[in-house]
């Protein structure tokens, strides 16, 4: 395939390869920021999702957000957990507290509803497992909302890597940086461990570490992880992380976050014959420039800004409506959490720690 | 002072103060690739060196480039050792080997001529630091020949940091990667651990080191590194490294360097208000274009390419000419040795080294 040809069809939904009539109704479990900001406006554009329940810890607060996005339903969570309008919607997306996701979304695939859950997963490896148990058990659609790997610019660059177009992947690095304080009080949840499960690691590092992961699709051997705590705000997070991660093939991933620095992300994949580099690939609604070097060949593209949580939600609706099991799924927000959890051994210990996925359970 | 204002005398030499005459003789010792096509037409373009010598293993196939840049004198190592025309020449060029460094460089001090040494200076730590005693002793200028500290988009990185147009710079990711085999013989010295001291780490990864180093102006308090070697022809030495260092401000730098990888070089620096890209730092004479972003500015620029392999050597030629002490110093030198030697060993052990700069004899 010319180099070219991974542009033509940028921002083509590969993954939508039958005709898909109706739309998901979702409840939206935990209205912060992002679910105004986001995910009510990336469902409504869409096509395979709608919002009919808002589930917010203030329904007051609430109700001129769902007036304005047209959602009938606003409960709390004491009326969600016992099972108000519970015929209202299909699934959930749960986008509380990390350390909440747990009882929400077991909550939810126990009523028989699908889910689509925030990263982390949860807080811990064996909290995580458990929405992936009820899950399976209730036999409902587990999505992980990484939706980094429904963007274009992550999709082709995929393909490129899965095509050889640069050889061998040896390195890559990535950073994803976010100045919290200018968007986020300072009792934001994220500041508190028991709440976030961590830091700039949990809530940004995923992003390179995700999609990472995803590019090379296979799972790190071992990660080595620094972090860094300066200003008093995030006295019980790491406001700056650094980590490395070794894969099996002995690419390594030179990663990034940091809670209290420029906003700023950047990735770029060094292989053997060529490199790719994507511009602000975790910032959002922006310009996603990529850079792909191939032998002599250079090719310069800047795609239309694309709503990746749109593209997200429509991904969910699609594979609860055709039965297809996500590619994000459960097992992907648990291995995420995983190499965390090694990250944050590693820091204390000052040392690179094991990963052995090969002989994992799933 | 504005942002536009550190780019307005873009490649001004901002180290020459004084006006001086005449020009330092060179006895280039060590005519390989880089001597011959990068640093004879570097002096020879330049104002305050010129070569005089060439010290050769083979004088009668270095008798071409001699004439075609109107060197006077070929001699032999051995020749050289015994002090054949010491008149022609009132500083050496060091470009042999790494493991060689030192018995020219002292040789050469030791008959009171000025040394300017190829990166890294030696390697091991002790004899680097017999470099360093042996031109004390003999009161001449020692300068490691890390041309990158006179290369313009460098220089200014380094103004704007310390200026803190990006604030305090949180984390850094340097790579750089050279496919050797494409340029070298699978019998190059450079993958002789004995003569090399080591592989990509030495040879590449020493740039996103040393520049680090130089735009902090500080020293790393601990290193973790990983190396790699895949392929047959680097069995002797690291043909991949990643490696992490953590400095007492807790900024981090992330670094990778590649002996087997598509040609490509990166450097950014994330602060706390701001960030610095520069592409293709370490890549020669190519345009590197620069990015800063300071608070909601964002300013792109990129300078005509400059050869800094001439700057290198007119800065040399003007410290040895005004009495002046290089900043890329012996001790400069010596310092990435020591993190270079740290590296490895964190490598062996899958472990952080400290490093203790501090209290050091420097």
């Amino acid at each position: 395939m010319a180099l070219e040809d991974y542009f033509a069809a940028f921002t083509e939904r590969d993954w939508e390869v039958e005709s898909v009539d109706g739309a998901v109704r979702i409840a939206i479990v935990g209205v912060g920021g992002f679910a105004r900001n986001r995910a009510l406006p990336g469902i409504e554009s869409g096509t395979y999702c709608e919002t009919t329940v808002l589930v917010s810890g203030s329904p007051d607060r609430s109700a001129d957000v769902a007036e304005s996005f047209g959602v009938e339903h606003v409960i709390d969570y004491d009326d969600f957990l016992a099972g108000a309008v519970e015929d209202a919607y299909d699934a959930v997306y749960v986008a509380t507290p990390n350390a909440l996701h747990g009882e929400y979304a077991v909550a939810a695939a126990e009523r028989g509803k699908h889910v689509i859950c925030e990263k982390p997963l949860e807080t811990t490896v064996d909290d995580a497992r458990e929405i992936v148990d009820a899950c399976r058990e209730a036999d409902v659609t587990l999505m992980t909302a990484y939706r980094l790997q429904c963007e274009p610019t992550v999709r082709r660059t995929r393909e490129l890597v899965r095509d050889g177009v640069v050889g061998d992947v040896v390195q890559i690095h990535g950073s994803f940086s976010h100045p919290l304080l200018e968007h986020a009080r300072p009792d934001s949840w994220r500041l508190d461990d028991d709440l976030a499960g961590g830091g700039a690691l949990v809530d940004l590092g995923v992003y390179p570490l995700n999609t990472t992961r995803y590019l090379l699709d296979c799972d790190p051997v071992s990660v080595y992880a620094c972090t860094h705590s300066l200003d008093d705000a995030f006295a019980a997070v790491d406001e700056h992380v650094a980590f490395q991660l070794t894969f099996p093939t002995a690419t390594t991933a030179s990663c990034t976050a940091s809670f209290n620095a420029h906003a700023s992300s950047q990735l770029q994949l060094v292989g053997t014959d060529g490199m790719i580099s994507i511009s602000s690939p975790f910032g959002g609604i922006v310009p996603h420039k990529m850079v792909v070097e191939s032998g002599d060949m250079r090719m310069e593209y800047t795609g239309e800004p694309v709503d990746e949580v749109r593209e997200e939600f429509d991904y969910f609706g699609y594979c609860v409506l055709t039965g297809t099991e996500p590619e994000p799924d459960g097992d992907d927000g648990v291995a995420d959490i995983r190499v965390i959890e090694a990250a944050y051994e590693s820091a204390v210990q000052s040392q690179s720690v094991a990963l052995d996925f090969e002989y994992d359970s799933r």
